[in-house]
C-alpha cells in the first residue's frame, strides 16, 4: 500500500530527538506516499499528539504517566460515547494530498481545516487526470438521486475512451492557450498565449490538483464519518478509507471508540425508538400508529433484520 | 445594472411589516439580479441589521434611538480605525451567486461563511460557460508570477474561438456520458449513461455553478479587501466590485469608514516608517541603511511620489 | 412570561415594511425581555430567515413559493434526519442576554457565534447577583461527579444567607476599590481608587453581566442539544429552555424535526444495537457476551424499560 | 525565567526519535513551567512544525531541503508583508496555562483555538488568587476609558489588604458552602454542603483557573498583536510577553518578520497618508483640510515626531 517516492526527499533519512509525544504507528508511515485512485496519493507530513494527548487534555491537571493504559482506554470511550469532543481537538495531523479537482471541491467544504493548494495562477498544472476503473463506472442510481448504482456498467468501453480523449483534448487546449508545448516550452509561432490564471479554465474537473491539509482529530473524525460513509461518492471515499487506516495507526484507542460509538452506531428517532421498545415487550406498534414516514418505516424494519 | 428575472418569482410583490432594523438602501436591491461577467449574477436574498446594528452592539446596553447619527458615524469610524471587529459581526447578509467554477474555487477559501451550492450529483448542470471579453484576455504578467498584463492581447480571435469550441465540446461530452440530449432527454440508442456525479468530471472549469452564500459584515469586508484588490484575478474582482456597491447601499457609514481605514489605508513596515520619518526631518536614510529589500524600497519610493 | 421593559426603548412602536422573509411567531416576541433566573433575561434583538430559508437553501435554485408547506415539512425532516446541516446555517438570530458570569463562562465555549459583552473595563457593573431559589439548592450528586442531586437541600437557610451576605460584601469591596459609593459617586476621603479593570477582580462569579449573542440556527440547535439536556447545569438550562420556546415560535417545522431526530432520538453503540436486535428475535445476548461496560449495560436495560 | 515543577512529571526524562520537523529552540523549553504573575504559568506541552513548515506549505510541492535558509527568510518576510496568512496556519502549538479567571475571560474571546479547562463542576478549585504587585496598582486612566494610569498608586496598602482579605473570605465562603475544610475534608457538623457547580459562584474573579490551549501560528500571532499591545490590560499582557519569547524560540524567522511587518508597522488612513505625502514635498495640508478628526491629527503629529 505504501510506496517510496520523490516527495520523501530524504525526509526519512534521519531521526531527530524530541521531548514530545510520539505515535510509533504513525512514525512508520510518515512522509511515505500512499496511492489513491489512478494518480492520487495521501502522504502524512506531520502530526501532533496521540491517544495520550486526548486523555491528558481531558484530565487537564494530571500528568501523562499517572494512569494506566486500561484507564486511558475507558476514558477515551467515555468521551466518545458522550460526545465530549474538545479533548479530541488536542491532536493534530497534516497531510499532503493529490486529488482530482471534483473531489477537492467536495473536500474543501470541511471548513475547520487549514489548506495550501497548488496554485494554477502561479504554475502550470501537470498532465494528470482521473479516469475511473471500469469497476467504478455505473449508471445513475434508481433510488438515490445523488448516487450511482452498485453494479458497474456492462458496456463501458465507449465511456473510458470518451473520458480519456476529452481529457487529452482539454489539456491540449490548455497548452495551446498558454502557447506552450506539453513540456511547458514556449512555442515560437508568432502567437502570445494567455495568462495561466485564464488558461486553466479550459481544464476539466478530473485533472489532479494537490494541497497540504491540516486539521485536528475531532474534525478529522467528522470528515471520516461523512466521507467514509457508503453514501459518499466513491472517489472521495477512496481517500477517506486510506485516512481511516492512518487514523488507526495514529490513535488506535480513539479509532476503536470511533467505530463503536460513531461509525457503527445507530441513531433512532423518538418515534422509531418507541416502535423498537414496543416490539421488545410484544405489543407491536403498526406503521399507521408509528408516526414514521414510509421510507423511515422500511429502513427501520430492514435494519432490524440486518445481521 | 439591475435586471428583473425569474429568480425574483414574485418576491418583490408584497411588503411585510417587521419590528426589525431595515436598511432602506438594501431593500431597493433585494431579490433583484445584478449581472456579473457574461452569464453570472449576484442577488441579495436576505440581510440582518444595518449601521445601527454595529453601533448597538458596540454600546451593548444602549438602545437604538438614544444617540444622534453624527455620533454613530464617529463610533463606526473609531471601531474601524482600531480594528475592533466584533461589532461588525452583528450584521449579516445572504446572497445568491452564479459564478464560473474556477471563481467558486477561489471564493470558497473564505471559510467563515455558510454555503449551499447547486449539486451536480443531484441535477444536470446547464450549458452555460464563461468566455472572457476580448478586453480581459491578456498574457502572463512579466513581473507578477500570478497575474496577467494590463494591456489586452492584440491577437485574440483564436483564443476566443478555442475557448468556445472547447466548452461546447466539453458539454457535448457531458451529455454523451449521461446519454441525454442537450435538453436533458434520455437518448434511445441502446446505451446506458453514467451517473451524474461521474459525468460532471468532464466539464471544464469555466462552466457556471451557483450557490447561496451567507456571511457577516466583518467577514464580507475581509473578502472585499482581498478580492476587490487590484492583485485579485479580474473574474472574482468583478463580483467583489458589485458587492462593494451593495455594501455601500446597505451600510453607508461602515462603507465610508472601510474606504478610509482599510481599502485606502497604507501600512508601512517598522523600517519603512523610519525612512519616511527621517525624510520628513530632512536627514534621509539611504537604501543601504534602510533595512528594506530592493523591492520594498522601490515600492515605497513609488508610493511616496504617487498622487 | 414576557414583560415590557427599558430595553424596548420604543423599538416596538412602529412597524417598517420589508421584502424579506418574516417569521410572524418571532415578530411577536421581538425586543421583549423574557425573564430568566432572578435577575436575568433573554431578548430577541433581530433575526434573519425562517423555516422557508432552510428549504430555499436546500433547493438552491428553486423559488420560495413553488412548493407546498407539506413538502417543506418533509424536506426539513429529511435534512434533520440525515444531518444535512448546512441549510440550517442559512437562518440567523441575535439575542441580548443578561446572565451570571459563571453561566457566561459555560456559554462562551460555543465558539461559532458573535459576541459583544458589557465591558467592566469601561463601565461599572451594577449591583445584581444571582442567588438560587431554595428549590435549586442541592448537594453534590452521589453518582454524577459534575452535577447536583435532584432533591433540594432540606436545610438551606444558612446557604442562602451566606450567598447573599458574601455577594453584598463582594460588591462593597468593589465599590471601595473604586472609591465610589453604591450609586457610583466618587467618595471624598483623600483616597484614589484603582482602575475599573482591576477592581472587577473582587466581584464573585454570581454577578450578572450581559451581552449580544448572534448565531445561526444550526449552531443554536447544537447549543440547545447540549444545554437543554438534563445533564447541563440548571442555571444555563434555564436559558436554554427559554431559547427552545423562542425557536419553536421562530421556525416551528425545524423545531418539530429537531425534537424528533435530535432531542428525543436515541443513539445506540454498535454493540448495544446488536443486543437490541438479538432480543427482538428472542435469543438474548448476555452482559458477558455484549462487549458493553457495566454502566452501558445498566443504562441500556433501563432505557429499554423506560416508558 | 524557567523553573522545574510538578507538571514536568518526568516528561523531560527521555528523548524519543521522530521523523517530524523539530524546533531545537522550543525543545529546550518543552514541559518547563514559565512563571507569570504571582501564581500563574505558561508551559509548552506540544508543538507541530517550525519556520520550515510555513515555507513548505507556501511552496506546496517543494521538499524541505531544496532551498537555502536565506531564501526561506525572504519567503517568510514576503508572506508576512503581504498578509498571505494560510501558510502560518501550518504550524501549531499547545500550552498549559494557569491564569486568573478575569484574564481567562479575555483570553477565551479568541475563538479559533481549542481549549480544555479545569472543571470546577468536577473538582474543587485550589486556594490561589491573584493580587497585583504594588507597581501595577493604578488609578483609572484620565484619557483612556478602558485602562489605567501608567504611574502606580502612591497609597496602595489599603488596596492590597482589601484584595487579600476579600479573597481569603471568598475562599472561606466557598469552603463553607461545600462544607469542607481548607484541605477539602468534609466537616462533620450535621450540615450538607451544596454541589461544587453551585459553590463556585462565590469565588471572586481573581482566583486562578488553568487550561490547555492549542492554536496555530497564524492565530497565535493575532493573539499577540492584540494582547502584547500597550493597550491590552497588564495582566493578560504579562502572558502575551512570555508567549512572544516562546514564539521567538520556536520560529525565529517568523518572529522577526512579525516584528517588522505587524508589531512595529504603522497603518495610515487614506487621509493621513495624504498629509504625510504632502509634508514630504513641502506643501503641508492643514488640519482643517486634512479630513482627520482632532484625535487622529494629534496622534499623527505625535507619531511623526516620535524617535
Amino acid at each position: 500500500m505504501v510506496q517510496e517516492n520523490d516527495f520523501e526527499n530524504g525526509l526519512r533519512d534521519d531521526l531527530k530527538p524530541t521531548y514530545r509525544a510520539v505515535s510509533i504507528g504513525l512514525e512508520e508511515l510518515l512522509h511515505k506516499t500512499i496511492p489513491v485512485l489512478d494518480h492520487g496519493f495521501i502522504r502524512v507530513v506531520d502530526y501532533m499528539g496521540d491517544d495520550a494527548a486526548v486523555v491528558q487534555a481531558a484530565r487537564v491537571s494530571y500528568g501523562r504517566g499517572t494512569k494506566k493504559v486500561s484507564e486511558d482506554r475507558g476514558l477515551i470511550r467515555y468521551l466518545m460515547r458522550h460526545s465530549h469532543t474538545t479533548p479530541f481537538e488536542m491532536a493534530e495531523i497534516k497531510i499532503h494530498v493529490k486529488l482530482p479537482i471534483f473531489v477537492a471541491r467536495q473536500w474543501i467544504r470541511h471548513r475547520t481545516a487549514s489548506v495550501n493548494e497548488y496554485s494554477a495562477r502561479y504554475s502550470i498544472l501537470d498532465k494528470e487526470f482521473y479516469v475511473p476503473d471500469a469497476a467504478n463506472l455505473a449508471a445513475q442510481s434508481a433510488n438515490n438521486k445523488q448516487g450511482r448504482e452498485d453494479a458497474p456498467l456492462a458496456d463501458n468501453g465507449w465511456v473510458l475512451n470518451l473520458l480519456r480523449e476529452e481529457a487529452e483534448r482539454s489539456y491540449a487546449g490548455y497548452n495551446a492557450l498558454l502557447n506552450v508545448s506539453e513540456e511547458g516550452m514556449v512555442i515560437d509561432n508568432g502567437r502570445v498565449g494567455i495568462a495561466r490564471e485564464l488558461a486553466r479554465m479550459n481544464l476539466s474537473l478530473n485533472f489532479y490538483t494537490q494541497w497540504y491539509w491540516k486539521t485536528n482529530l475531532h474534525n478529522l473524525l467528522n470528515f471520516l464519518r461523512l466521507r467514509a460513509d457508503p453514501h459518499a461518492q466513491y472517489e472521495i471515499r477512496a481517500y477517506a478509507e486510506r485516512l481511516l487506516e492512518i487514523t488507526e495507526k495514529w490513535v488506535p484507542l480513539t479509532y476503536d471508540a470511533f467505530k463503536e460509538y460513531k461509525l457503527g452506531a445507530v441513531t433512532l428517532s423518538a418515534s422509531a425508538w418507541k416502535v423498537v421498545k414496543s416490539q421488545l415487550v410484544g405489543k407491536s406498534i403498526s406503521f399507521d400508529e408509528s408516526g414514521l414516514s414510509q421510507r423511515e418505516w422500511t429502513e427501520l424494519m430492514s435494519a432490524l433484520k440486518d445481521e
